[in-house]
């Protein structure tokens, strides 16, 4: 057996995570035979637990066999982990762990989801300020098998005040003998452990961190946020505005259509009725209709063009407010989209006005038309970045406010103002 | 002026370069006369060139200031702020450059747009396999400086090949003796230098790499890929998706609404067309609505609900063939999508039957509405997992199949359903 431990350990770990989930669960009974609990942990520190039944997993396992393991992940890991179980299952674990380990991992239970505290962990390096360079590398190397990553040293005082910051790089170019205190940079950029984590993705990324040290609200250092959990977080973020713009959850692990119906089918219910409302107003103008069937030819050329610059409108909207920007670029973004619609909306009008005047021979309906088509793209544009606004200010996810529900919505006021104009030129088209 | 550049260098690199792109451009000569082309290059090491106007940045700096700065910069930095020029720019600046940092540039700026080369830099630590620790550790102090990353240490043999990678972490624990060839690790992750981007950053998310070496197809080693560069494609990528589903570029800087109007026309002016088609469609069933206008009241309730359908299988289309799903698991998905569409269709179907035949008092009416729903939202799913697949087959990015154009497509086929069925029934409406 001997041979199979040499070939897998020459595995880099995130490809013992992928041949470990390839494997039978029989298999996998073998392979917990053959690696220790804290081999295991390494594996499983590689593993996205949020698209794997951990659940599962771990219920293969002997309890205190998991229990061992989930002690040897780093922390934040295991916390990721523990998350994605019964809470009844969490405590049986806790309680057959070592209780320093438990006590650990509790400590970060706890976090509100999305946040700063929810997505760090405590394996970080952390020194005096008054020793040597020389001491600091020796205590470095001691340090260094336990920690998450070591390329950034944060001097705290004792009282677990976060006053400095060293990188591994700046420890070795400087002289063995210099004080840290003399060495390390003394303006921290932290995050605080309520922040969200969306605004820690953006520190990261703007300063192009590896590691972030988080506080609580007294500047005390609790632990770090590392990069890797920083592309997790871009990653979901991208899949929710993603998801959020076509009114589906894209994530959907699901291959069963049956599960993926039962997903989908609030949202396209609930616009049904929306549209619903669409139709009770068409059949106001029924009458209308009935004499001059022609209306009818234009009605979903109408609502679909409109729809289709609500949605471009949108996520031009969303993506400004995942941006962070301030209300008064919000209010120029809404009054750009307005004058964006109108001059979208006069040149599509123009468009259609004369091509339905060649077509049917008759420039009135092309007016009509076109003039309809500017109206309903301007109030479209406007009611795409209008609606993802209210909401944030509402505290909802501007995300939610989906490209089907503009669509929806901008069928309603298309067909509105479709009727209305076609209405005051009733005379001319009933005769 | 001296306490300017101390509370300047207080400023982490990338406050200095938001502080710097907030200057007016009078003050931004200042700032020229008081840092060093070296000093300003760290500054422009943190600026997203993409997103500023780099090119009117560099013309104002006297041009040898302009390509001392460029040669001080990071050489993926400087090309990627060189992309955003004029060729005779570029040709100028590379000219003006000492020849040394111009042929590192040169040596990049020819690799393809989203290849691992035009995203690597060359400032990367390599050592040879026959040193000590020791050694490596001292030359590792000389070549921290101009290194991007120092924490992945890359063993090279003489004729370039890479043939080991020692972590920092690993150099710091090992003995001070030992040599590097028995303590590297001997199987090297790496990229190709013609790997799309996004396979890159797929494999440095899996493995948690903060670099990753890039070789040529002989596996000589060419440069690294920084995890800060990864987050950049994630994001851009992540942005482009985004932008397919909508229609719009939704990176679009300008809120310059006649630019935006601009960018935007092109989609909506060429799915006016196809919504042309879907009017010319209905136009042929004119005496049907004219004889039974109560058909028109349906028109839009009935395309739009099956281009949300659509859209939702569309997201999730894209979203797995961004996973480099194969074949026969794409096969899968499009039958899960073409159930999906039958019990969401029977379901919605079912529902908007019921709501018209008490609504209206008229359960023919209502069986009609309600199958040509069933049968249009089955098609559009269909049609919004098929296309992109084919799409991505013919070689196109299949993100660009949109929302947009998905729903205005869904809007014929849905209308062609609607009044086929509808004629079905034609003796019945017209009596």
């Amino acid at each position: 057996m001997m041979t199979f431990r040499e070939i897998f350990f020459e595995l880099h770990t995130y490809e013992q995570g992928e041949f470990y989930l390839a494997l039978s669960s029989e298999e996998r009974q073998q392979l917990y035979r053959y690696l220790s609990p804290k081999e295991l942990a390494d594996l499983f520190d590689g593993i996205e637990e949020e698209q794997e039944d951990v659940e599962q997993l771990l219920k293969e396992m002997d309890s205190s066999y998991a229990a061992d393991m989930l002690s040897y992940m780093f922390t934040d890991n295991a916390v990721d982990t523990l998350n994605q179980l019964d809470k009844k299952d969490v405590a049986m674990y806790l309680s057959i762990m070592e209780p320093e380990s438990a006590k650990e991992i509790k400590n970060l239970l706890h976090y509100e989801d999305d946040t700063a505290g929810s997505i760090m962990t405590t394996e970080y390096v952390a020194i005096a300020a008054d020793q040597t360079v020389k001491s600091a590398m020796a205590y470095l190397k001691e340090a260094a098998a336990d920690a998450e990553i070591i390329y950034y040293i944060f001097v705290v005082d004792e009282a677990g005040y976060l006053v400095g910051v060293i990188s591994l790089r700046d420890l070795i170019v400087n002289d063995d003998q210099a004080l840290i205190r003399d060495v390390m940079s003394e303006r921290v950029i932290s995050v605080k452990v309520g922040d969200d984590q969306e605004d820690v993705a953006n520190t990261m990324r703007d300063y192009d961190f590896l590691a972030v040290p988080v506080t609580d609200y007294k500047n005390r250092m609790l632990g770090i946020v590392t990069v890797d959990d920083i592309i997790d977080v871009i990653d979901e973020e991208a899949a929710s505005d993603y998801s959020g713009l076509a009114g589906v959850d894209v994530e959907e692990v699901a291959e069963n259509p049956l599960h993926a119906a039962k997903k989908r089918l609030p949202w396209l219910i609930t616009l049904l009725f929306l549209g619903m409302s669409t139709a009770t107003l068409i059949g106001h103008y029924e009458a209308l209709v009935s004499e001059a069937s022609i209306l009818a030819v234009f009605i979903s050329l109408i609502t679909g063009t409109a729809g289709n610059a609500g949605t471009q409108s949108l996520a031009v909207a969303v993506r400004r407010l995942a941006m962070q920007e301030d209300d008064r670029s919000f209010i120029r973004l809404i009054f750009s989209e307005l004058v964006t619609g109108i001059i979208t909306g006069l040149i599509t009008g123009l468009t259609i006005m004369v091509i339905v005047g060649v077509w049917k021979h008759n420039f009135t309906l092309g007016f009509v038309i076109g003039m309809a088509m500017l109206c309903a793209i301007t109030v479209a544009n406007l009611a795409g970045s209008l609606i993802p606004m209210l909401m944030d200010k509402l505290g909802f996810d501007p995300a939610v406010a989906s490209g089907p529900f503009i669509t929806t919505l901008s069928d309603l006021t298309s067909v509105l103002i479709y009727f209305s104009i076609a209405s005051l030129f009733m005379s001319y088209f009933i005769g």
